[in-house]
């Protein structure tokens, strides 16, 4: 974040930026535990022990006293890294599933549950079956019962207390910098039964919208400064510019956490859907908000790092378009105006691996006269890999991956004209495979993509030089993309991302489009799949390929391998 | 509830008691589903069977549309109590636990379990157990997957729809009304299921408490209104009162079920423990907020029958304590003036049931010979019995236990001051016993006092004549009882109450028990147990007893059997 230009009489507000983080940073190094007063059992005891102690207290028993959760919260809270990893270890160790009350309650489960298969046929059977019936439901419960680890106690019980439910957000967010660390089963099995327990205690039935507007208190509107992650807000002109015409922003609040949000969107009213963010963050004048039709959503953020994995955003996004279709009935369009935060990670890595690929390849060739390797890509096209080595005036030596890698790493071409027009039309391309092609157990690699596609929103379009500040660069190249929300389609495509993952169907092929081919008498070739038709379809929309490029590349350039 | 003495003026308000209640209640006799227009698959359908289309949509998927959940809702509403039955079967049968694959699951899970329990000793046995781990971790998630009915994920959906815990409440209500016809075990595994999610949702951490003030909405107000169930709001002039000066009335509120509380409590702020109703009630003037001393919980009341069993008031009682000791710290007594619904039932079927044994032993007694049963007990105290002869002027004839009975069923003793003088030293006796005494598996019979013991109460004192209104009389013999709330025992007494059920430890023997004995002299005979002296004493302190019949009391007298 840039703080150069805040006037000093604004930056009361932004310092909170600092100082707000509600959860303190262990030191970065393991350090001797710091002496320590407290409501200490043992005053000899290490900050640790003391924090066990109280673990104990809460967990040990069915009903823990209210105090004893207290003294663990704040024990928990003044401990670092090592003494909060033991705490951890031992809640997820000592407290685990009780497996040999398991193995017992599984036989004779076992037992009950063929004696009622078998029993049919008998003059009694209804009355046998009915009573058998009871069981299996009586050792059932008793089952899930014994299979919940005995830590599930105290986990609702702190969940209960006041304040409890941040402190768990705490500790979740430690395990998960902690599993980033070690691998341990037990520490994996407390982290997915925690996250399970969160699903439940944060569904939306138990979340408040909010409209968060500059009436608002300075506490809550330091804390959407703190947590805003996409777009940082640079002073109060900006967050006052965020909150005022043409702009919305709404949180999601939970009753145990009251005065900050746990996530908030911040929305724009705009004429048509924005292709760059500077066009969000700076038009000035506003649109007119009776003139809006697009309600463009440029930001989310969650506040809580511990709460990573339990998708919030689904249903926020889901009231604020219910809300702003009831309140502004001219706005038919949402989309959002996205970064793309893997894509630069993604191609570099590429690059690097097919690099190696290749000086691989040329000493095998030079020792052995081996075959190309199955796994190399063409990843430049033949035109693209001309144009960049033309933009650098370097017209032999290196190959043109290697080039690209080079100007990639050095951030500096978006500075130079020629640079940028000559990687315009690879790292469009590339961006556009990224989004729509490169998975991760059959969903979008890309974290946002991701988060949108399984929200029930469409791939619609991706925009060059749209996000020119240094993250957007670095992450993205300055590509964003716009997902759209068409509110017919939004939960079958939930549906069919659930089910079938990432496909075909999450490229936008907007009626639009359709009436653009209709208009430039476009045919496509008989020997095109459909699915390349739809393709090319969608890269035609964007801006991506010519209309002659597709008519009348030969076949081979016309394998969507070769489009993307 | 008594209306004639509103004002017309004031009538609309009241109105609301009528019309609010938000679960329509099911034609009383099973009726032929009426005709229904709707997004009805099948226009020649039943309406429940439209409702199981849309039950079958919803529950069948993994995430189910939204659409779909509503019509369900919509539908399930529109059915009378016959339809309802069919869903609630349905939904219990047919998405039930999927048997087949527990058991599948559960072999595997013998198989790994044993083998990673004897795995020990080789080499190379950390590795082996570290896998083994991981994989019992994996399988007993699978597991408590597999243990959830099919409808888990249906009732999850539904809560987290908008009105979807309104419908899950309307739903538990209509099943708890069947379950009190027929004991289907499918039935009860639902309500046990769904009770335990609910208990989940409407965890204290969900909730938010709200003083309720003369300046809320009407359409909140009309709430309190219609939904006071322990002393009915007679109207406007009533209900302000009871949010005016030295009044509270605290609401704990869903955000899924916004303008209504799911449960409120009024509380009063006196100089003392009131022993009365009256005084409560129809206080003119109201004492000054500064001079009071005792905060008097008189009326808690839940909003939802379908959250029956779910104890919001625990956390309900336990926050007010604390928002009312932060904002008055001259307050330092805070106790209940309650009702004892159970006492007359019990009473009465105690009297019936020993009229039969008595009958059934002079009947044995003229054939055989017989002796005494041991079933037999001494209802009535000799002194008792004779007062109530004298009082009705019949000294023959009926044992005492039939003219009691008989008195009882009148509920016209109330008038005779007589009668009245002639009850009040057995109904308080025994009213002693039934709170005291009486259990239902270890817990207190009576269901208020079984709820403010374990949230943490002792029973303090008994009052006669505390609630002269008919519902008073019928259900408590106008007999109630107040309840301490001692913070600093709280969590002590909800723990042993928990642990131990109903004991001793829940009568308050106060301080102010022991001045009062130390001023009568009064010394313990040295042959009383010390669970009969602490009896004692509580009768004592509650005026039930004198000190010359303990004193000078035959030892056989002195049992505790015969003290109650």
């Amino acid at each position: 974040m840039t703080r150069n230009h805040t006037p000093k009489t604004l930056a009361v507000l932004l310092r909170a930026r600092m100082q707000s983080d509600p959860i303190p940073t262990p030191p970065p190094h393991p350090s001797p535990p710091p002496p320590r007063t407290g409501p200490d059992p043992d005053p000899a005891a290490t900050p640790a022990a003391t924090v066990r102690h109280w673990l104990h207290a809460s967990a040990s028993t069915a009903s823990p006293a209210p105090a004893a959760l207290d003294s663990f919260s704040d024990g928990y809270r003044s401990l670092d890294r090592v003494g909060r990893r033991e705490i951890l270890c031992s809640l997820a160790t000592e407290y685990d599933v009780p497996r040999a009350r398991v193995r017992d309650l599984m036989r004779q489960y076992m037992s009950v549950a063929s004696a009622a298969a078998s029993g049919g046929g008998h003059a009694e059977a209804e009355e046998v079956k009915e009573g058998a019936a009871s069981a299996l439901y009586r050792m059932e419960r008793g089952l899930r019962d014994a299979l919940r680890p005995r830590y599930a106690g105290f986990l609702e019980a702190m969940n209960a207390q006041p304040g409890g439910l941040k402190l768990l957000a705490v500790l979740r967010a430690d395990l998960l910098a902690l599993l980033g660390d070690e691998n341990a089963p037990a520490l994996r099995a407390l982290d997915s039964y925690l996250k399970e327990k969160l699903v439940t205690w944060l569904s939306p039935a138990a979340l408040t919208l909010h409209q968060i507007t500059w009436d608002d208190p300075a506490s809550l509107l330091e804390k959407i400064v703190a947590y805003e992650a996409v777009h940082p807000i640079r002073n109060l002109i900006d967050l006052k510019r965020r909150l005022g015409v043409g702009r919305r922003c709404f949180g999601y609040f939970h009753p145990a956490i009251p005065g900050e949000p746990l996530i908030f969107i911040e929305v724009a009213l705009l004429k048509d859907m924005a292709a760059s963010i500077q066009e969000v963050l700076w038009d000035d004048p506003p649109t007119p908000e009776s003139e809006a039709t697009c309600a463009l959503f440029y930001s989310i953020s969650s506040t809580q790092p511990g709460l990573s994995g339990i998708n919030l955003g689904k249903f926020l996004l889901k009231r604020v378009i219910d809300m702003l279709r009831r309140d502004m009935p001219s706005v038919q369009t949402f989309a959002t105006l996205s970064p793309i935060p893997g894509f630069m990670q993604w191609l570099l890595a590429k690059l690097a691996s097919q690099i190696k690929l290749s000086e691989t390849e040329s000493e095998e060739r030079n020792s052995l006269g081996g075959a190309c390797s199955t796994f190399r890509e063409s990843i430049l096209l033949p035109d693209e890999e001309r144009m960049i080595h033309d933009a650098i005036e370097q017209a032999d030596g290196n190959q043109g991956i290697e080039l690209l890698q080079d100007i990639l790493k050095s951030r500096q071409w978006v500075k130079s004209e020629k640079l940028s027009a000559a990687l315009k039309s690879p790292l469009m391309r590339l961006c556009a495979r990224y989004l729509t092609r490169e998975k991760k157990r059959g969903k979008a690699l890309d974290a946002v993509a991701n988060f949108h596609l399984q929200n029930g929103a469409m791939i619609e379009r991706i925009n060059w030089m749209a996000d020119q500040s240094e993250k957007g660069i670095q992450q993205s190249g300055g590509v964003m993309v716009n997902y759209l929300y068409r509110l017919e389609n939004i939960e079958e495509y939930a549906l069919s991302y659930w089910v079938q993952g990432l496909s075909i169907l999450h490229l936008a092929c907007p009626s639009i489009l359709s009436r653009r081919i209709r208009e430039t008498n476009y045919t496509p070739r008989t020997n095109f799949t459909s699915r390349e038709v739809y393709i090319c379809h969608w890269m035609l929309w964007n801006k991506m390929i010519f209309m002659d490029r597709i008519l009348y590349s030969s076949p081979v350039h016309c394998e969507h391998e070769v489009l993307f």
